[in-house]
């Protein structure tokens, strides 16, 4: 893929992505006195008297750390906090030019949970907001739960949720193709990871009621919860209710949806023929995907979706973690909760009006200039619903 | 002082001073698979290879972590992390607007000098420097030797060198012009913190012999050393070689300077009286310095410098930190040493001509355009020389 060779002439030509600059005038030796001592002391000050204060006299409230510590980046596993930078600094760009947001690198050298959470506590004063990134599962679920507990700032965990809200949006609008209803329809996931175990909470939430989980050793099922990893565990109790055993070949028989969050090739086209009428399938292994769109279309998928940007209904995170943050800053929300998520996905969905939605454009595209603010307007509003907006 | 009402205004309409923004474009699909997915798993693939490589693709080579715990904030104190930000925000805006150099706030919420340590060495990674701010006394002394050792990146105390830095300057050319020898002359300091600790070293590095320390119980004396905290201890062992006992009073007889980094009001006119021929007074006490220009010249003093905008001789810091780090950065230093920063002060000092030096102009103006890169030169090349460059 000749993206590697451009991306490195370019992380080299500029050194980097970021900068930081001043919003504010630095010329003259007044400026300097405000914006510097003696001035600033009196921010300082109110800050000191008002904490939340902070939102009014600092670049807090729109300023989110991307924290990582580089043990999953991307697909190339646990390259560590150094090698991870070049991700964070992509992810921090696309806060600012899709969401309008600040947001800088953290990069934590530590493969310890407990370490990452520290540090998260201790420099989160910053911050308006804290965005993990590519940390290894089952890690990444104690450190958000555990950073979610103890900060009054939203925290989230994109591998999981930002994938959970644009996999919800395009199946709200492939259901809406093929008319089917999201209460009645079964749903198998393939590698309940961080990202699968939250599509998998989402997709419950937003009206799923049957779902399936498979991981490599087949069907994820009550008895096979016990001794294993806490987050499989909870998968386990919450899907499959009717005790299904088996194989993956064996789950997808009659089910209206798959969604692949695990390797290329997962999906073959004989299980595909298994399924429901019309089925829909999402396979977003990167870069090859469970099922290749043209082996899907042969083997009867109504509506394909994949994680990359070269074929229709591309499912791409940049469609949501710009307005979910936009949307939560907005309104100081001490969270992003199950309902903000919800709602995120409910407005990147209805961005597709009905008469041009078709199998092929479920979703909106990542440079759809109206995507960040209707989720932002969608997140702020759930916030306040859910009474979790300070604003 | 109004500053304090314009800076509470301008604080609050900007909401902060800093904002994060993107090197490269991001318009475009092809932008985006080149400044992310998928493209950028080639720089973090080069970064996991080579840890070096993290200059050439990331940021990293030209950002400067400013890192507080809050507890010696300006004149105000112990104001904790939240409070210390828009000074840190400050900061960072000056090392961009007169270095060249991006820099960001980390604002640690810990009054632990160990956890501050833990934390810095964990978010180190993506910074190629560290510049430690408002830290209080005796800890950052600790946490600066501390990080010095442990990390391969330059660590900094601004409120310790970079006011070295500049009163040594200061004092290089105020000698110019009352025509003495740097090797003859007795200062007195009063006010041995973490600033004045760092201008004795750094005096003595630049050929002072006899320095006097005063602190509120008088001069410090070898016998004064022992069971007192370390930086005074030492300060005990390399000052006042002669053992002179008594007050700061006694200390000031027949002194050629008085430095003060002390409070407001400390060097009484009859204490400048006793002093030798041609007084040079850096009172630099904010907002009230030891003793104003006005009551020191009265009383003889020859050439006075301040703090203070408002005066002639301001001893400001933005003429050396911005310089001193662009210079480290451009050559990969491991360190910031005492070499590259008595060469930061002599280029400071040689900014200001001989035909146009005088007893109110002997420190170039903070807003000189000339002085970052002259330091920035001066500390490279002293980088080499003393082989803690990498490049």
């Amino acid at each position: 893929m000749d993206y590697y060779e451009k991306a490195l002439e370019m992380h080299a030509q500029h050194h980097g992505k970021i900068e930081v600059v001043s919003k504010v005038p630095v010329k003259t030796r007044d400026d300097l006195s405000t914006a510097y001592t003696p001035g600033v002391a009196q921010p300082c000050r109110a800050i000191a008297q008002n904490p939340a204060d902070a939102y009014t006299y600092t670049s807090k409230g729109n300023l989110v750390a991307v924290v990582s510590n580089g043990t999953a980046v991307l697909g190339l596993g646990n390259i560590g906090a150094a090698a991870s930078q070049p991700v964070m600094e992509g992810k921090a760009i696309l806060f600012k030019e899709f969401g309008g947001v600040d947001a800088f690198p953290i990069c934590l050298d530590t493969q310890d949970p407990e370490k990452v959470v520290e540090a998260v506590r201790m420099i989160a004063p910053v911050f308006g907001g804290i965005n993990l990134e590519d940390i290894a599962s089952p890690a990444c679920f104690t450190i958000e739960e555990t950073l979610e507990r103890e900060l009054d700032i939203p925290v989230f965990h994109d591998d999981q949720h930002g994938t959970a809200i644009v996999v919800t949006a395009a199946l709200l609008n492939a259901l809406r193709v093929v008319n089917k209803d999201i209460g009645s329809i079964r749903v198998v996931l393939n590698g309940p990871g961080a990202a699968g175990t939250a599509i998998i909470k989402m997709l419950l939430a937003a009206g799923v009621k049957d779902v399936i989980a498979c991981d490599e050793n087949g069907i994820l099922y009550k008895e096979r919860g016990v001794g294993i990893a806490d987050h499989k565990a909870m998968l386990c109790d919450i899907t499959n209710l009717g005790g299904m055993r088996g194989t993956l070949a064996d789950a997808i028989v009659g089910a209206d949806v798959f969604i692949g969050v695990s390797v290329g090739g997962a999906l073959k086209p004989e299980m595909v023929r298994t399924m429901a009428k019309d089925p829909i399938v999402f396979a977003m292994a990167n870069p090859v995907p469970e099922i290749t769109p043209e082996e899907a279309k042969a083997a009867g998928v109504r509506v394909m979706g994949t994680g990359r940007s070269d074929y229709p209904n591309q499912i791409n995170n940049v469609l949501a973690f710009p307005g979910v943050f936009k949307g939560a800053l907005q309104v100081r929300s001490r969270d992003i909760n199950t309902a903000m998520k919800v709602a995120a996905a409910h407005a990147i969905a209805d961005l597709v009006r009905d008469d041009e939605r078709s199998e092929e454009y479920i979703i909106p595209g990542a440079f759809d200039p109206r995507v960040a603010d209707a989720v932002a307007q969608a997140v702020a509003r759930a916030a306040r619903e859910t009474g979790v907006a300070r604003l």
